[in-house]
């Protein structure tokens, strides 16, 4: 598909009215969160009034996280807290939502689920209404003494801080039966944090777990189209050549969009450098095309202007 | 390298004289431990009498055991508790031994190790004057809070049936330090149980820092050379072309025989099944020929009518 304004994979800079354009283009706008809007609890400057005022130019905005930590009500909550008044939860579609919705619609799992994940993930599948195994071991259990319960027909990987190998290795045993899904939230490698410090992500725990069962698992995350599945099914009219994803992780975000077939871009207020994304437009590997950007700012505040003039 | 008998890489089942003959060819006889002498606290039937045979008949015996859970002396303990009474402490190789020799002789690390793994690795290091890092984390730190170490410049993962989302989070963060060097064990996968249970291995864990480091491990145990290199520095004129390799597990055992030039024997007492072996075997993919066994036995008490004869 071609960009919009000839820019498709030239992960070209752009500013004042060449986004004024591009904006007046799309009417879909789908952001990842952290590193995109905010860091952490720190909303990004001039974030909350973009999302805003995109929303009451009556653009369609949704927000698309692999973060699978918190339940969308939280997220409202957070939203609100940092500035971004006018974002509903329905306009939220985090790896965790998503997730359960795939166990309750798509694999119509018949059973329990199994979860190695925090409360972000057990809300969400409550919600949904998907049955999971409730944690009861008691402190001096082991793998060798520990109950299994024939009930789990699922198991559903995300970031857990509260990992044990306790859980890891009920996972893996449940996964020796070829019938029980294998599904992870997302396969994000790392978050930043401060410091320097690090924070594995979930695709840490999916790894361990591939590696004990000799199975892959189903990701529902990004770059995993599912996530724009769910908004397509919740929204009339998404068409991807009228969206544009904007994220600040080429190999989850811009792969996302690449895969789903809308204009992306990347913003450099997180993860991913300008020149990691030259480099896959420069090599020759040509599966890397689909991480690269159509578009590049250094911030979405760089969308201010186009509204400035208008309001 | 031809076999002895002209069985290289055939996987064939040998019995009576082929194996008298091998075993009269071979100096050097090298066993895995779990599913090849002995399963959990089990001695394969036999096993004990072939390995206090092949010992008072002048043969050279190594154990080489990607087990790294208990230190050596805990080894010779079970060893003569399951009836292998001739064996000594200098006959076990076990990856957590082995792990301590690279960081002492090898990679002469300087600084203290960041351990993920349980007492037979500590105990290990302890003993060869490794320094490493003692847990001292209360209990509500998490990766936000907790210290970091300046003097890590190691991490070491192994199996750690104790492990935390902590300690993985901060082995991630102390692997971000490119000049931390990052040591496994061992890659095994997972290890049975009984009743169809498994163990998830260190292979596991090592994936999973491989993912939140964006870094490959440097990998101790079978297959990787090392341990033979260990076995070579301290005994005299171990000649690979004298060398008999019997193992259960075509990745691990047949594939660390292969690599280090030995003749190599699958038992099928354990984990692989010679189904795979020939699977292997008929591959076209030529690296696939490495983890195809010379000589096939259904267990090690096969050899014992070798030695009745002689007694």
């Amino acid at each position: 598909m071609a960009g919009a304004f000839g820019f498709k994979g030239s992960c070209q800079k752009i500013r004042g009215p060449e986004i004024r354009n591009l904006l007046e283009a799309k009417e879909f706008f789908l952001f990842d969160c952290d590193g995109v809007i905010w860091h952490g609890e720190n909303a990004i400057t001039g974030a909350p009034k973009v999302v805003n005022s995109l929303i009451r130019h009556g653009k369609n905005v949704f927000f698309v996280t692999n973060n699978c930590t918190r339940p969308r009500e939280n997220y409202v909550s957070k939203f609100y807290r940092l500035g971004f008044t006018d974002v509903m939860q329905e306009q939220i579609f985090s790896s965790s939502y998503c997730s359960a919705l795939y166990l309750r619609d798509v694999a119509k799992v018949q059973g329990k689920v199994f979860v190695i994940g925090c409360e972000g993930v057990r809300k969400e599948l409550r919600e949904a209404g998907v049955p999971f195994l409730e944690e009861d071991d008691p402190p001096d259990a082991t793998i060798y003494n520990c109950a299994l319960s024939p009930d789990v027909k699922a198991v559903l990987v995300g970031h857990d801080d509260k990992l044990t190998f306790l859980k890891l290795a009920k996972a893996s045993c449940y996964l020796r039966d070829p019938e029980c899904l294998f599904l992870a939230t997302d396969n994000d490698p790392w978050h930043p944090l401060r410091d320097g410090r690090i924070l594995p992500g979930s695709g840490c725990l999916t790894a361990a777990l591939e590696v004990a069962s000799g199975r892959k698992a189903t990701v529902i995350g990004k770059p995993s189209r599912f996530m724009f599945e769910c908004i397509s099914s919740q929204f009339r009219g998404v068409d991807p050549a009228q969206c544009l994803m904007v994220g600040d992780r080429l190999e989850t975000d811009v792969l996302f969009g690449s895969n789903c077939g809308l204009d992306t871009m990347l913003t450099l207020t997180g993860v991913s450098q300008i020149e990691e994304a030259e480099e896959y437009r420069d090599s020759e590997h040509s599966p890397n095309q689909s991480l690269v950007p159509d578009y590049v700012v250094d911030t979405i505040a760089d969308f201010l202007p186009a509204f400035e003039d208008q309001d």
